[in-house]
Protein backbone atom coordinates (compact mmCIF):
# COMPACT_ATOMS: atom_id res chain seq x y z
CA UNK A 1 0.00 0.00 0.00
CA UNK A 2 1.34 3.23 -0.89
CA UNK A 3 1.49 6.09 2.15
CA UNK A 4 -1.23 8.72 2.36
CA UNK A 5 -0.04 11.90 0.79
CA UNK A 6 0.62 13.42 4.21
CA UNK A 7 2.78 10.42 5.29
CA UNK A 8 4.81 10.64 1.63
CA UNK A 9 5.00 14.24 2.39
CA UNK A 10 7.08 13.69 5.97
CA UNK A 11 8.94 11.02 4.45
CA UNK A 12 10.34 13.38 2.13
CA UNK A 13 11.04 16.38 4.57
CA UNK A 14 12.72 14.08 6.85
CA UNK A 15 14.84 11.91 4.09
CA UNK A 16 14.85 14.47 1.06
CA UNK A 17 17.37 16.87 -0.23
CA UNK A 18 14.58 19.59 -0.69
CA UNK A 19 15.33 22.06 2.25
CA UNK A 20 11.88 23.25 3.00
CA UNK A 21 12.28 25.17 6.42
CA UNK A 22 8.84 25.39 8.50
CA UNK A 23 8.90 28.37 10.12
CA UNK A 24 6.38 28.70 13.38
CA UNK A 25 2.98 30.47 13.42
CA UNK A 26 5.43 33.10 14.41
CA UNK A 27 7.57 33.16 11.53
CA UNK A 28 11.02 31.70 13.63
CA UNK A 29 12.64 28.22 13.29
CA UNK A 30 14.68 27.85 16.64
CA UNK A 31 18.30 27.75 16.33
CA UNK A 32 21.12 26.18 18.48
CA UNK A 33 24.62 26.96 18.07
CA UNK A 34 27.66 25.51 18.86
CA UNK A 35 31.40 26.03 18.86
CA UNK A 36 32.75 24.13 15.33
CA UNK A 37 36.12 22.97 17.09
CA UNK A 38 34.48 21.71 20.71
CA UNK A 39 30.83 21.32 20.32
CA UNK A 40 30.32 23.39 23.44
CA UNK A 41 26.24 24.84 23.28
CA UNK A 42 27.10 28.40 23.11
CA UNK A 43 23.60 29.63 22.95
CA UNK A 44 19.69 29.40 21.73
CA UNK A 45 18.58 31.93 19.69
CA UNK A 46 15.80 32.32 16.15
CA UNK A 47 15.89 32.68 12.96
CA UNK A 48 13.10 34.25 10.85
CA UNK A 49 13.43 33.97 7.09
CA UNK A 50 15.43 36.97 6.56
CA UNK A 51 18.18 36.07 9.12
CA UNK A 52 18.22 32.92 7.63
CA UNK A 53 18.82 34.06 4.07
CA UNK A 54 21.23 36.75 5.10
CA UNK A 55 23.14 33.65 7.54
CA UNK A 56 23.23 31.34 4.39
CA UNK A 57 24.57 34.10 1.98
CA UNK A 58 26.98 35.88 4.10
CA UNK A 59 28.38 33.00 6.11
CA UNK A 60 27.81 35.19 9.34
CA UNK A 61 25.02 34.35 12.13
CA UNK A 62 22.28 36.42 11.80
CA UNK A 63 18.96 36.17 14.31
CA UNK A 64 15.63 37.73 15.06
CA UNK A 65 15.48 39.06 18.33
CA UNK A 66 12.20 38.37 19.61
CA UNK A 67 12.66 40.97 22.60
CA UNK A 68 13.59 43.89 20.38
CA UNK A 69 11.71 42.41 17.67
CA UNK A 70 14.69 43.37 15.18
CA UNK A 71 16.95 41.10 13.19
CA UNK A 72 20.44 41.36 14.75
CA UNK A 73 23.37 40.48 13.21
CA UNK A 74 25.29 39.07 16.13
CA UNK A 75 28.54 40.62 17.51
CA UNK A 76 27.58 44.46 16.12
CA UNK A 77 28.23 46.03 19.34
CA UNK A 78 29.99 43.01 21.00
CA UNK A 79 32.58 41.78 18.18
CA UNK A 80 31.58 38.03 19.09
CA UNK A 81 30.61 37.72 15.21
CA UNK A 82 30.04 34.03 14.80
CA UNK A 83 31.52 32.65 11.46
CA UNK A 84 29.51 29.97 9.80
CA UNK A 85 31.28 26.56 9.26
CA UNK A 86 28.03 24.20 8.95
CA UNK A 87 24.03 24.61 9.28
CA UNK A 88 22.29 22.05 9.53
CA UNK A 89 18.70 20.56 10.11
CA UNK A 90 16.45 18.51 12.16
CA UNK A 91 14.18 15.58 10.66
CA UNK A 92 11.10 17.53 10.29
CA UNK A 93 13.09 21.11 9.52
CA UNK A 94 12.01 23.35 12.11
CA UNK A 95 15.28 23.66 13.89
CA UNK A 96 18.72 24.33 13.32
CA UNK A 97 22.03 23.34 14.09
CA UNK A 98 24.60 25.99 13.78
CA UNK A 99 28.49 25.06 13.89
CA UNK A 100 30.18 28.28 14.49
CA UNK A 101 33.65 30.05 14.77
CA UNK A 102 33.19 32.68 17.38
CA UNK A 103 35.12 36.08 16.52
CA UNK A 104 36.22 38.81 19.52
CA UNK A 105 36.80 37.51 22.66
CA UNK A 106 35.41 34.22 21.74
CA UNK A 107 32.14 34.25 24.12
CA UNK A 108 28.73 34.44 22.77
CA UNK A 109 26.75 35.14 25.91
CA UNK A 110 25.57 39.30 26.73
CA UNK A 111 27.31 38.55 30.49
CA UNK A 112 30.48 37.98 28.69
CA UNK A 113 30.67 33.98 29.51
CA UNK A 114 31.60 31.80 26.85
CA UNK A 115 28.33 30.01 26.51
CA UNK A 116 24.89 30.91 28.05
CA UNK A 117 24.70 27.93 30.09
CA UNK A 118 26.27 28.86 32.67
CA UNK A 119 24.37 27.31 35.74
CA UNK A 120 22.54 24.06 36.51
CA UNK A 121 19.83 23.52 38.34
CA UNK A 122 19.80 21.56 41.43
CA UNK A 123 17.71 20.22 44.06
CA UNK A 124 17.72 22.81 46.60
CA UNK A 125 15.23 22.75 49.93
CA UNK A 126 12.21 24.21 48.92
CA UNK A 127 12.39 23.04 44.82
CA UNK A 128 14.87 23.37 42.06
CA UNK A 129 17.49 25.78 42.98
CA UNK A 130 20.33 27.39 40.33
CA UNK A 131 24.57 26.92 40.47
CA UNK A 132 27.32 28.01 38.69
CA UNK A 133 29.08 25.24 36.92
CA UNK A 134 32.60 24.61 37.58
CA UNK A 135 33.77 25.73 34.33
CA UNK A 136 31.89 28.16 32.41
CA UNK B 1 23.04 55.43 40.57
CA UNK B 2 20.86 51.84 41.60
CA UNK B 3 19.54 50.21 38.03
CA UNK B 4 16.11 50.06 37.44
CA UNK B 5 13.62 47.62 39.16
CA UNK B 6 13.35 45.83 35.04
CA UNK B 7 17.06 46.34 35.29
CA UNK B 8 17.65 44.90 38.90
CA UNK B 9 15.27 42.03 37.48
CA UNK B 10 16.78 40.85 34.36
CA UNK B 11 20.18 40.89 36.67
CA UNK B 12 18.69 38.59 39.24
CA UNK B 13 17.43 36.45 36.30
CA UNK B 14 21.03 35.92 34.98
CA UNK B 15 23.01 35.99 38.18
CA UNK B 16 20.81 34.72 40.71
CA UNK B 17 20.21 31.37 42.31
CA UNK B 18 16.63 31.17 41.79
CA UNK B 19 15.17 29.31 39.11
CA UNK B 20 12.53 31.06 37.51
CA UNK B 21 11.62 29.55 34.24
CA UNK B 22 10.29 32.39 31.64
CA UNK B 23 7.57 30.09 29.33
CA UNK B 24 6.66 31.30 26.14
CA UNK B 25 2.81 32.61 25.53
CA UNK B 26 2.32 29.34 24.88
CA UNK B 27 3.74 27.86 28.03
CA UNK B 28 6.70 25.94 26.87
CA UNK B 29 10.38 26.33 27.57
CA UNK B 30 12.64 25.09 24.49
CA UNK B 31 14.87 22.05 25.75
CA UNK B 32 18.54 20.99 23.45
CA UNK B 33 18.80 17.54 24.47
CA UNK B 34 22.79 16.66 24.49
CA UNK B 35 24.83 13.25 25.01
CA UNK B 36 26.07 13.59 28.39
CA UNK B 37 29.33 11.95 27.09
CA UNK B 38 30.46 13.06 23.97
CA UNK B 39 28.29 16.51 24.16
CA UNK B 40 26.31 15.91 20.45
CA UNK B 41 23.23 17.31 19.87
CA UNK B 42 20.51 14.95 19.60
CA UNK B 43 17.53 16.81 19.36
CA UNK B 44 15.73 20.14 20.07
CA UNK B 45 12.30 19.87 21.85
CA UNK B 46 9.76 21.67 24.08
CA UNK B 47 9.21 21.63 27.57
CA UNK B 48 5.53 23.06 29.58
CA UNK B 49 5.38 23.36 33.18
CA UNK B 50 4.23 19.69 34.18
CA UNK B 51 6.93 18.30 31.79
CA UNK B 52 9.63 20.23 33.62
CA UNK B 53 8.16 19.06 36.97
CA UNK B 54 8.56 15.05 35.89
CA UNK B 55 11.48 15.38 34.27
CA UNK B 56 13.35 16.87 37.35
CA UNK B 57 11.39 14.63 39.87
CA UNK B 58 12.28 11.13 37.89
CA UNK B 59 15.14 12.23 36.48
CA UNK B 60 13.75 10.75 32.84
CA UNK B 61 13.07 13.36 30.22
CA UNK B 62 9.76 14.10 29.85
CA UNK B 63 8.44 16.58 26.79
CA UNK B 64 5.55 18.62 25.59
CA UNK B 65 4.10 17.25 21.98
CA UNK B 66 3.50 20.58 20.04
CA UNK B 67 2.17 18.35 17.23
CA UNK B 68 0.33 15.90 19.66
CA UNK B 69 -0.51 18.14 22.18
CA UNK B 70 -0.05 15.68 24.93
CA UNK B 71 2.48 15.48 27.41
CA UNK B 72 5.48 12.29 25.95
CA UNK B 73 7.84 10.48 28.23
CA UNK B 74 10.63 10.01 25.63
CA UNK B 75 11.05 6.60 25.06
CA UNK B 76 7.75 5.37 26.09
CA UNK B 77 7.01 3.82 22.63
CA UNK B 78 10.76 3.48 20.76
CA UNK B 79 12.94 2.65 24.29
CA UNK B 80 15.23 5.52 23.72
CA UNK B 81 14.35 6.54 27.15
CA UNK B 82 16.82 9.58 28.34
CA UNK B 83 18.21 9.60 32.37
CA UNK B 84 18.87 13.42 32.85
CA UNK B 85 22.34 13.45 33.64
CA UNK B 86 22.15 17.45 34.30
CA UNK B 87 19.55 20.15 33.25
CA UNK B 88 21.73 24.08 32.70
CA UNK B 89 19.52 27.02 32.15
CA UNK B 90 20.46 29.65 29.84
CA UNK B 91 20.74 33.22 31.28
CA UNK B 92 17.26 34.47 30.26
CA UNK B 93 15.84 31.47 31.83
CA UNK B 94 13.83 30.62 28.69
CA UNK B 95 15.76 27.92 27.01
CA UNK B 96 17.50 24.81 28.92
CA UNK B 97 20.06 22.66 27.96
CA UNK B 98 19.38 18.54 29.02
CA UNK B 99 22.77 16.40 29.56
CA UNK B 100 21.37 12.68 29.21
CA UNK B 101 22.07 9.08 28.42
CA UNK B 102 20.03 7.77 26.40
CA UNK B 103 18.82 3.92 26.41
CA UNK B 104 17.71 1.29 24.49
CA UNK B 105 19.22 1.50 21.23
CA UNK B 106 20.97 4.75 22.00
CA UNK B 107 18.99 6.76 19.37
CA UNK B 108 17.11 9.86 20.08
CA UNK B 109 15.75 10.67 16.36
CA UNK B 110 12.06 9.00 15.47
CA UNK B 111 13.77 8.32 12.04
CA UNK B 112 16.07 5.73 13.79
CA UNK B 113 19.49 8.09 14.09
CA UNK B 114 20.92 8.91 17.15
CA UNK B 115 21.01 12.76 16.23
CA UNK B 116 17.79 14.51 14.59
CA UNK B 117 20.31 17.23 13.36
CA UNK B 118 21.62 14.42 10.35
CA UNK B 119 21.71 16.62 6.70
CA UNK B 120 23.46 19.96 6.40
CA UNK B 121 22.39 22.67 4.14
CA UNK B 122 24.36 23.23 1.33
CA UNK B 123 24.79 25.19 -1.69
CA UNK B 124 22.64 24.65 -5.06
CA UNK B 125 22.22 25.70 -8.22
CA UNK B 126 18.70 26.28 -7.33
CA UNK B 127 18.85 27.44 -3.55
CA UNK B 128 19.63 26.09 -0.43
CA UNK B 129 19.65 22.18 -0.74
CA UNK B 130 20.16 19.08 2.03
CA UNK B 131 22.91 16.76 1.82
CA UNK B 132 23.49 13.94 4.46
CA UNK B 133 26.58 14.15 6.84
CA UNK B 134 29.24 11.75 6.40
CA UNK B 135 28.43 10.19 9.70
CA UNK B 136 25.46 10.43 11.88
Amino acid sequence: MSPTPSARAAIDREEGAEFAPRFSADGLLTCVTVDARSGEVLMVAHMNAEALDKTLSSRIMHYWSRSRQCLWRKGDTSGQVQRLEELRVDCDQDALLARVTVGGDGGACHTGRRSCFYRRIERGENGPRLAPLAKT
